[in-house]
Formats: structure tokens, sequence, C-alpha cells
């Protein structure tokens, strides 16, 4: 293996003994030594590239300063990047560590990789999810700090934190009645999952606050992927009083009700306002014209999870909260008034 | 601070000495103690969910079992899911977690990150780039075991891991050739980047090889992204001896040129065969039709780099090796005969 510096290394070219560079180094010690021999020290130790072992500090402080995230299927999800950054960056910023282990959707994997954090003596986990699901935990995680990320559980002892799925469906079409419209379809997620019911209840609310009904023949759902957007838009939009505007479940649906669009001869927005949720980059940003979406906010999520973690770390008995976070609303160009042509209801 | 079960509460529940906990649950002191304890002081303590302290086992065999992985922009790039499930996959089938620290583009936070990850007596380190970057490797890592990522440095000191860019190119132009065409044209990156150069040698290399010219006329280069592409392939596909067939550096320059030829009312891959490089799923299987690709291997890179660390940390006098993997065509349904009305050239 390649040589490490170690504290010997360090003391022989100071010149001192191991003890002093030891105190010189240590943030509660240092007053110990006097200043121009904790100044020579580390300077030395620079020099060496000689790192102090936390390894050591962390047993006699009982903290390791690592924070273990947990999480389902990184691969797979474009979402993994910006909640990993925001709980990376919350983390630096309070000296921490996060150690990131990834289960794909293996339990039995899981739960071994949580022993290995706790082997690793990790102040507290993270358990995240790559988009907002209702969760058991694991009973690894019995008598560790824990927060969950982008999930819920019915266990009131953990803190969690979620997008506010009743607050994008809201928006969005308060977005869309601004703009004139008033034929307005959903094309909705398939699956039994929070994001789903939310973005729904939020959809509905914003229509009977504005007096406008919820036609059950402009609401459909699907797979939540491009195809499943596509084949959704190309029946509603070849209805004969078709929506003048679609709330899409996500991004990648709305990308499908783009190629809709394009395929029966709509220009958006002039023929149709489409609103998307998630704010990915590589979709929203992409699509011509661009998609004006509500923004998932991942990064903010995955912030706010590390640092109540470590406050409920510092101090056990913080209240446990749950939290939703905003979407805001990122105007791109897809909504306009709708066709002047086509009356409206 | 929720309570940790410890040693203690182990040998207190299994009417033992903490001594007996200690060996009955070390791998190399286990035959100090009877079978029959062993199995019962492991069943106590599953019972009460305790994990011995690896910190304490590692300061005494001096490996932490944890592999650092430090890398620049994960935030904003889709392909860090895959190359980071790569490593940690690896990492977990040999028994050791993975820290991963991102430092953005600040190199004096990156250094920070390298000193702490240091701190925690990791074993090595992987130093990943989001895209193939020829780096030069902080000090900091000076004396760590370490792989380069999807990076290249002048050090030859370093294993490193990229993809095969020459391959890439060459394979997606010969792909166009079988299927019949002649008249093949480029969209680039324009940036100065190891990616870009490396697939258009491939490009050229293909077509002489076929006795093609590289026509400089069909041969452009843009921002990499979607409006990049969209651009160029417009004015590619404008000239009035428009190639019949396009390579784009990425998929997402790809989804430019599909945009391009529905709005010059062109169809792929009937009038325009197009091949792209990255096989991300969120845009090559999104896209209508389905868009044949060359797909990166992020995560065998991944797995790649920590295998060999591994190596090379068991024995530090494993051979440093330069990697390239193949880049595999993911065929959907954008590459087709060019079309029979226009006579080739």
């Amino acid at each position: 293996m390649t040589t490490k510096v170690n504290i010997r290394d360090v003391a022989k070219a100071a010149g001192v003994s191991v003890t002093t560079v030891s105190h010189a180094l240590s943030e509660t010690h240092q007053a110990r030594v006097n200043a121009l021999t904790v100044a020579h020290v580390k300077a030395i130790a620079d020099d060496l590239g000689y790192a102090p072992n936390r390894l050591a500090s962390g047993l006699r402080n009982q903290r390791s300063q690592i924070l273990g995230l947990v999480s389902d299927e990184i691969t797979t999800t474009p979402f993994a990047g910006a909640m990993l950054q925001g709980a990376q960056d919350a983390a630096s910023e309070r000296g921490h560590l996060l150690m990131v282990v990834n289960s794909g959707l293996d339990n039995e994997l899981e739960r071994q990789e949580i022993r290995a954090l706790q082997q690793h003596q990790v102040d507290g986990i993270i358990y995240a999810r790559m988009y907002h699901h209702m969760v058991s935990v694991p009973e690894e995680l019995r008598g560790v700090p824990t927060v969950l990320l982008d999930a819920i559980s019915e266990d009131p002892k953990l803190s969690s934190v979620v997008p506010d799925e009743f607050g994008a469906g809201e928006s969005a079409v308060e977005v869309l009645i601004a703009a004139g419209h008033r034929r307005i379809g959903m094309i909705n997620n398939e699956d039994d999952i929070p994001a789903a019911h939310g973005r729904l209840r939020g959809f509905r609310e914003a229509l009977a606050r504005h007096g406008l009904p919820f036609q059950p023949d402009h609401y459909l759902t699907a797979h939540p992927n491009t195809a499943g957007g596509r084949e959704t838009a190309l029946k509603l939009l070849s209805l004969p009083d078709r929506p003048t505007a679609l709330f899409c479940f996500s991004d990648q649906m709305a990308m499908g009700a783009y190629q809709a669009a394009n395929h029966l001869g709509l220009k958006v927005p002039d023929d149709i306002s489409i609103v998307g949720v998630d704010n990915l980059e590589l979709i929203a940003g992409a699509l011509w014209p661009g998609l004006s979406t509500m923004a998932l906010p991942h990064y903010e999520m995955g912030r706010w999870a590390v640092l109540k973690l470590l406050e409920e770390i510092e101090n056990p008995d913080e209240p446990r909260v749950h939290e939703e976070i905003a979407c805001p609303l990122v105007e791109r160009d897809s909504v306009a008034p709708p066709p002047a042509s086509q009356p409206q209801s």
C-alpha cells in the first residue's frame, strides 16, 4: 500500500514529540502548546500532506462526523443528482461528510448496507427515495437518528420532507386559468402514489375555486413516461371539445404531449398550452418551445433533510416535523392564451 | 442522542463478558470461543440490533473499508447516477462502502474535501469527472491510492478509465454505411475535449476506410445541448446536397436534430437517419421514433475504477493501466436506408 504520512513523521520532521503534534493540530488542545510551535507544526504537517486521524477522534467523542444516505434507485432516475447535491452541500457546510449507499430495490441488500453504515458509526441516516413514497422504515434504523427524504412513513417519530404536490397541481392550473384557459385537461401518473393523488387534488381544487367543472373525459392516466404522455395526449387532443391546455404529471409526460400535438398538426403554445412538473433541464429546457413547469425542490429537500438530521443528532428532543416544500413555477414558452378561433365553454 | 446498543448491552443480555462478545463477533478471533457461545452471542446481537464498531477495527488493521469518490458536478449531469451505481455495486460486492463527495467546480472546496476524506482514513480515492476530461490531479492526492474515472491525466502513476471515444465514432458511421448511406454529416461538440476529438477521428477513419470523402461542409460544431444540435441541423439539412444521415455528438444534440428535421418537414428515419451518443433513456428512449445511439459505459467505468483501486490498495505493485471501455450500439428506430428519391453521390 502507498505509505501514508503519519503523526510520527510529522513529529520527527518538526523536531517535537508526538504529543506536541497531536495537541498542536487539535482544536480543543491547541492552547496547551505555544503559538509558535503550533504554527511550526502546522506548516510541517501541510508540507508533508499529513491529515490527523479523525477515526481516532471519532472514537473519543463518539461522533464520526459522517452521515449516511440510503437511497433506492440512483441509477434510473435523473433526480438523484440534485437531492445528493443538496444533502452534500448542507453536510459539508456543517463539517460532515455524506456516505451514500444505494440498494436498488433489494430490501436485503438495503438492510446489509444500513448495518454497514452503523458499523462505520455514522451519526445519523437520511433514508431517501427517488420519488415521493410511502415507506416502511427498515427495523435496522431503530435507534439511529433518521430523517426521511422524499418519503413519508406512518411512523410519527421520524421527520420527513416531501414536495408540496397539492400546491404544484394548484399553481399549474392557476397559471393556465390566468392565461385565459377554461378547458384544461390533466394527464396523470396511473400509479397509486402520493404525487399522483396530491397533484390531482390541487388540480381539482383550483378548477373549483374558479367555478370550472372537473370534466372526467379531460382527465386520463398512463404509465409515467414519454410514451404514456404521448398516447393519452393523442386521445385528449383528438376530442371534438379538446382541452386548450394540458397539465401533465411530469416533464417526461409533457414531452409526449408535445409529440402528440406535433403529430396532430397543433402548435405549442398557439394551439395548446402545456405545463409539466419536475423542471428537468434535459427535457423542459430542451423542448422547442421550452416547457413551463413546476420545479420539484430536490436540492432544497436534500438540504432540509441533512440540516434537520443534524439538529436531531445535537438535540434528541427536537420536535419531529413533516415538511412540504413548495414547487415554484419555472416559466418558459409553453403557455399562451387559448386559440381565438375556439370558443370557450 | 438516541441510544445506540453497545457491546456491554450485548454482553449483559448474553450473560458473557465483553471480551467474549468481541471475540464471538470477530472473524479473526472467533476460534477462541466455543461454537455454541458464538451462535448464542450472534443471536443476542441480532435481536438487539448491535453492529460491531468498525471504526475501532479500522484502527487496528489500518483499513477503514471506505473508499472515497470525489466528483465535480453531480447535479448538472444526468450521468452521475450510473457511474455512482457502478462504483457503489463494485464496492459493496467487495465489502467496502463508498463515500461520495462533490465539489462543484470549486478547487478549494475540492481540496478541503479530499483532506476530509483522508481524515476519515479512506483506503483510496476515485477521482471522477462527469465527462471525459484531461485533469490536473490535486496535490492532496499524493500518497493516497487513486484511480481516475472518466478522466485522464499526464501523470502515468495513476490508473484511469474512459470511454472508447474513437470506437464510438467509428461504429456509428459503420452502422450508417451498412444501412446504405454515403452522405453522412456530423454535428460535434465545439469544446476542446477528448470526446469531441476522439469521436471525430473515429468518424473520419470509418469514412476513409470505405472510400468516402470527409466533406467539410457536412461537419459543424456547436454548444453541446439540444439548441446547439437544432441550429446546426437546421443548417445541414437545408443544404442542397444535404446529408442523408447525421452522427451527433450526444443524445441531446440528436434531440435538436429531430426538432430541426421536423421543422423542415423531414421524417426520421425515412428522410434522415440519426445516431447519437450516450443512451440517456430519458432522451434516446423518449424521442419518437426512438434514437439509435452509442451507449456510454458509465456503469462499467464506475465498476472498473473501484475494482482497479482495490487491486492497487491490496498490492501497490500492480501495474498502472489506462483503460478504454467500448461504447456499444443500442438500436432503436432512427436508422433506415437513405431516401430512394435522392440519388447518392
